[in-house]
């Protein structure tokens, strides 16, 4: 079969074998994450085949499904509580040790599979794992009504971080640099402003998402937050950043990392159409055109690139 | 009246103006804490007569008190809430805008002063403020029988933590590079340990507490903690350390800062004689000799320092 394959830095589609055992999904849709343009730097030490936001269906069974990427062991405690996703032998999708979703088939354990609800196209369905991230903020912090929510970044997981906080009915102010993105999020009732506007407001805010994935929006998420504030890290940086304890410390600031969050809560959001993801898709391509898509995905201005095996 | 004074990095004793207003309370012991030296180093860039950690008499009255540090503005939304710890218009004793208890007399609102059991000898009381630092650790985290526990740094403040938290039942790992200090907190029960044998440890533990003050202390923290653990930082760093986000984002861990704690209940354990004060007292001078004290303050192997105007 086709597949995208990162090795050693160097991609290309290549012909591989088909996967076995465990359920084999046909990919019906990928999604390119910036995870994926990462590990294509070197970023993980992975190579295989990339990509962990899809939907398919199942061979076997026909079923239409998407799928958590955490493959846990399934024998230790973590695994038996039922959450996989930090199980220390786990595999996960296209990342660490299981080859991916940007490929004509993968396969999964049938537990990490949910069906996709009738009324869910394939074009919204592909944007589970994304909106399960965000949606995971709100496993790691509580955010109340009447708590002020920052969110910087205007990037893909940006704005859907920003448009799963407002349905908590909490005020949420997005804040990038890209007008025509912002956009998105305030025809979804989103306030948005700039990175030198939102400098402005110093201490005003309960909660900030770091979802930039840059040094200098970390910088800003600090001098955001209100005395005992908790900020949300999505976003890997890339390389190092300083960090001064001294405020964290003194101002008694929370920073609360996450990476995952569960697929049914995301699929239920797609399912009431709460969430506009069509807004997001930028291009799709085939398959066999996917080294280009990645090119694409990297380049400015663009939001999410689909491949259709 | 004499007091120990720092102006642009000078320390010296000098003859001041006794204070007015507020309720004035002689002072009868303080104790140098790390911050002073820091302090006098030019960090938090504050002028005047240092010193936060003391036990005194209220002159009108005659009642023995201790103070908490921070002095609200009494008006704002946190001060009607009856904690003025992030009162954004705050002075805090010896540290910003207010001096200090290195000196023969202080002044704080009554409103700051708690009464002294009588049980509680003055050696005793004087720690109330480093043990309520140490107590404010379970303000910020929830620490559960079955949680495992580690404490990096030996120093003064990893000694009181690591007794804190013993009292809560949980497992404590106290780690330090000084035998005759980690026999402080063995006596009381905790399990210690050097950093070379704890980096063996990785991903054990539920809470980390960092009190060590050091950018290598925070790299272990990070180390030791499970997925989805929390780090208490305790000590700001001297200067800054490199923040990797990706471990903290992948194993979604939290970093949760913390500086004062409550003082009723410092002094309630104080008063059951649940904390051992005694061994962490090095040495006692008269506040004519204070420079000199906080020399020895400064120096390896020496504790707490206490000053007796």
């Amino acid at each position: 079969m086709l597949a995208l394959r990162v090795d050693r830095n160097r991609i290309a589609v290549k012909e591989v074998e088909k996967p076995h055992d465990e359920l084999l999904v046909r990919v019906v849709l990928s999604g390119i994450c910036n995870t994926d343009l990462e590990i294509a730097r070197g970023y993980a030490g992975f190579s295989g085949t990339i990509g962990h936001e899809f939907v398919g269906v199942v061979e076997e069974s026909g079923q239409r499904v998407v799928g958590e990427i955490n493959a846990g062991c399934g024998e230790c405690e973590l695994c038996r509580g039922g959450d996989s996703r930090h199980c220390a032998a786990r595999t996960v999708l296209g990342i660490h040790g299981r080859d991916g979703a940007h490929a004509e088939f993968l396969h999964l354990p049938a537990i990490n599979l949910l069906p996709v609800p009738d009324n869910v196209p394939d074009e919204h369905a592909v944007f589970t794992e994304p909106l399960a991230a965000a949606c995971g903020v709100l496993e790691r912090v509580t955010i109340n009504g009447d708590d002020h929510v920052a969110v910087i970044g205007d990037g893909k997981l940006g704005l859907l971080c920003a448009q799963v906080i407002a349905l908590t009915g909490a005020p949420v102010v997005l804040i990038g640099k890209h007008a025509e993105k912002l956009r998105i999020a305030e025809r979804r009732g989103v306030e948005t402003t700039n990175p030198k506007l939102a400098a402005k407001r110093k201490r005003e805010f309960d909660v900030v998402v770091e979802a930039s994935g840059s040094a200098t929006g970390f910088g800003l998420a600090i001098e955001l937050l209100r005395p005992r504030g908790q900020l949300v890290l999505k976003s890997t940086f890339h390389g190092k950043t300083e960090l001064d304890a001294a405020p964290i410390v003194v101002d008694e600031i929370s920073i609360v990392g996450s990476r995952c969050g569960r697929f049914a809560p995301a699929l239920d959001l797609l399912k009431k159409k709460a969430i506009d993801v069509d807004s997001l898709i930028s291009e799709e391509y085939s398959l066999s055109k996917g080294v280009h898509a990645m090119r694409r995905a990297g380049t400015k201005g663009v939001l999410k690139v689909l491949l259709r095996p």
